[in-house]
């Protein structure tokens, strides 16, 4: 257990920055040492987020994003919540001066590099590290995410297909071609940016799908299904925006292999989960719902077989920016430093 | 034409109930001679819903939910938005007494009495009448709807899933074997019912599935999706409560048939739709959005190819309490009447 | 009665401006026979506002907001819908040319140019217009509206503190130095401008005042109320953002006058408004709720005597895009041609 | 400081209990040992509120909700959730067998139970304890919940009124006549009833007042204030119901005494509040909104003076169901047993 954890986070000033601010300020072994910000430096954290005012270390100024201020605040790791494309640009001379990096962009999740060019559009600077770096799904990289120096978070939409699929393709319970998925969104996911389309008028009483047929999550999300199912895995993703700050649901139809029963199902997620913390196996006739998992790091899963069509129905719901993305980052922090897994996340 | 429309709302409370007095009041052709409620006879409109008030005709009473009063009140088209099980009772006199009746329940959709029993959970009270109503799609059924005496207004989810999925089946598009429907409903499909689960705070910043893998709405889904393809038809079907107040968003996932091509759907839909006005097929790049529908009777659907899965994508958006209950109930009411299809409906 | 009704709206790209297209598009008599826009000259109503589509006239296509290209159109109607200090551009060269314009702006509702100055933070650029125009609020200036050239339609939140308070105070039943006002505002009110106050996750389950304690709509307010009260006014209003797309809904304290009673203070409001049609005075027990407004001109008041504090409690609700603009634009564009005030508006 | 700290919630089901839970199960110091409901006795935390499952301490089961019960329990402070009314009747018996008391319900907050009567409707069935009961208001009767054994805690409108207001009238600062009130609360101040009211539909798109001019809370809000002023005090308050799930703000315009500034003010609050942990004092420009409380026991407060009108605007917000109920609960609980006033709260 590493007792020595002083902690920056690069570019907090969007709402996964805003949440990893929240929980390590609240967190029971990590120190955050530093925040650093382009448009807040030299501010505290508590006026840049009033929220957070009057909360033990709020006053913590903002530093210049610039790595030589990550590596004077005296960081042993940074996590890093910039946009993709961005984020290549730190982790090298981050980890050259011996931090761990924790990056909760795309940029090191895909382990392709043509890959990532044809789903962002651009070539990735840093290809020697993406062979290196570590998927952060923390419930299935667990002992690589232990020894890891580079972890990539996954994403909020990936995280909330890969929970429930990966036990079951894992133990070939799926036909791998017969994958497709829906999803809902709450706004928070497209970050804080000034768009008219994020406007409250725009997206309140508005539910819409967006991003088809191709969205880039689909990069990471059929990577890591591929290696589940030990095959090539092609999925159809269907994403929606609906009118809430916060949460994913997930919606899965796929088909069983010839042998698969409601228990094999069952085993192959207890197997995968009864003892992990944060992912829960929600008993019947219970089904997910958003409003018991947001403000948490928790995933719940559940499964339906339709005797109709001879299908299998998956759901899932998380809250996008904890299980989604700040919360798993911090969840592999507890893991890089042999923390109990849920130190600071319950 | 029929110059003489006296129109008569039966069990007038409930949401779509509601619209159906809004709607009717401002009609250019039909009169609303009486409205019917057993919890509110004796009340006027404007009082039992004050926002009507000021709008003429709003200084209607409302009368007793008993067939003689609705006789009697001389109206020669009875509207019933009363719950399945309920307007079975109402059906067969006033179609004696020589009443055209729009029903909104689900108790005259299913042609299959057995398949009623088995979705609604109970023996149907008038199995004579199931064999005459027309289903009252508005723009499938449209001249049986015209010379019909008794119409079944469609559900808010089938109308959403049938309306993009019929001409494709009937040009032999997909294979009927594939389909899988997610759908994203308002809370407003739930009815004016006081129950927990349908408290703002439980559904505000929630969304969840429900009513799987077998929904009632399946029955008559299945139905006409068999009409048209011309062979029995099973889908996977998976509703969500989302927090919005009205709205209807159904996305859906097919496989077309060998020669499908992106020209051969567009035509499929512009034959079927061009003409008719309340469906839009949206240019590219729009995709259907609820805000773009909601308070009209419009229909907007869109569809992709996705060439990586081979799969359709099929997208659909409108209001569930107007295309998908009172405003295709007043299409069916002009049609029926030999009036402009749009008439009080733009 | 004028039966040519040529009508353009100038600056049709925002929320009022939509709303301004919708209410005269479904017209009687008005035809809108020109829409301009800077951004989006050459598209069609349709195409920029895709829930038109498929509405009779939907196809006009966007000018630019130039006043020659308006004059060329041939409209003898021109409704501005533009930021303030922008109107005054148009204006007069617009009046010269012969047409009535209509002006949702604050541009011309301050008669005193210093206080313009004083609110708006500019020196007025069209001075002598503002001894011309008229207050278009519809129920007040009645008269004066019917033959105006130039009318300054009143901002939203003016609206609803204006018509409760004005009888009051022409009757002399409350003491002018006692009002205070606390109004809240759906998000619509701030425009569509992508700030990053304005998205959703910064609204959703927020609600906060801003503008205190000198909100510019003080200005045209107390000169309005200092004009029914026959000396000048000067009174405290506190303006909050809550979470609705539409809606105001305004709170007003103020000390009666000595020989005040229950009865003069309704028979003030049937004096001023029972035989108009969109102020609607709500019978006990009934509160104004802004769910029973929104989609509507009407605005909806009530009051109470408080008799443990001898002060009277005054409430309202309107649609702040409707009866607080657009739909009172359209409200004076009858009157002011002679047409049947609720033409288009019910 | 008391080591030995066993607590119970009586009547644990509705939102106020359901926090309670959730801020005893991370509580460092006290023992969540019992909850009770008549209607779900035998069921686990994690059954009732499925997304406590996985929290340690969810998978206590509910115990019936009698005195017997809750003794036997072994707790040596009882909690109770409960309805007015109800409250009265578990009180006595609890304290006789030696528990400390702290009550969320209005029932022994109103010290002359005449007005108790004249408010609720009902005789008081306790008067006895009305007279040794503690207003748990944390920051105002800060050493009497350290000796109480009887705590009623304020209603969620009165704690964001009386923190703001008495440090001033304590000070003389304010004409104690001249208190206007408006406020606004999230849907979740309603209680899980099933009452049409509060559904969703109802609630969403929706602004209204209600229960004007005189709201039960004025019981509490006068007689603490009238107690900070040393002369009795009558204000008028209008609470409005506005759609969010959680959050009060609240509005106050006050008449300053002769000599009273803004350094006055500032320093009134400063005296009372700068030592304390969860009222913070927003630093000009900032002010109130509900979303940077929410989810915290923090009440933020500014003020601005309006040289105008020569009043003061208050303003405040504060989580309804935390600051406003269960937080201030527990922060009464943390005094009461010595403990960091902060403890199990940020």
């Amino acid at each position: 257990m590493n007792t020595d954890s002083r902690v920056a986070i690069i570019g907090a000033s969007g709402y996964s920055g805003e949440e990893l601010v929240r929980l390590l300020l609240r967190h029971p072994h990590a120190k955050l040492t530093a925040v650093s910000s382009r448009q807040y430096a030299g501010q505290s954290i508590a006026s840049v987020f009033p929220k957070f005012t009057g909360i033990p270390g709020a006053e913590l100024l903002f530093i210049p994003s610039t790595t030589e201020a990550i590596i004077q605040s005296g960081a042993n790791t940074a996590l890093l919540a910039l946009p993709h494309g961005v984020a290549h640009e730190f982790a090298a001379p981050l980890l050259q001066a011996g931090l761990n990096v924790i990056d909760l962009s795309a940029d090191f999740r895909i382990k392709n590099i043509n890959t990532y060019a044809e789903f962002y559009g651009e070539a990735h600077h840093a290809p020697e590290l993406c062979s290196t770096s570590v998927y952060g799904l923390a419930e299935i990289h667990t002992d690589a995410i232990r020894t890891a120096s580079l972890i990539a978070c996954p994403g909020c939409y990936p995280t909330s297909i890969l929970l429930p699929l990966i036990p079951f393709l894992k133990e070939g319970l799926l036909d791998p071609t017969s994958i497709i998925v829906s999803s809902m969104s709450g706004v928070s996911g497209a970050g804080r940016n000034a768009k008219l389309d994020y406007l409250y008028v725009e997206c309140n009483e508005s539910v819409r799908s967006y991003g088809v047929p191709k969205h880039r999550h689909l990069a990471e999300i059929e990577q890591e299904l591929s290696l589940a199912a030990g095959q090539p895995v092609t999925i159809s993703f269907t994403p929606h925006l609906i009118p809430v700050n916060r949460g994913i649901h997930t919606t899965i139809s796929a088909l069983p292999t010839p042998n698969t029963t409601a228990a094999t199902l069952e085993a192959a997620w207890q197997k995968a989960y009864a003892h992990r913390p944060f992912v829960r196996i929600l008993p019947s006739p219970a089904l997910p719902d958003t409003k018991n998992v947001t403000g948490t790091n928790f995933c719940d899963i559940a499964f339906r077989l339709d005797p109709r069509t001879g299908r299998i129905l998956i759901l899932s719901a998380e809250d996008n920016l904890i299980k989604g993305a700040s919360g798993q980052a911090i969840q592999c922090l507890n893991l890089l430093n042999g923390w109990n897994e849920t130190a600071g996340l319950l």
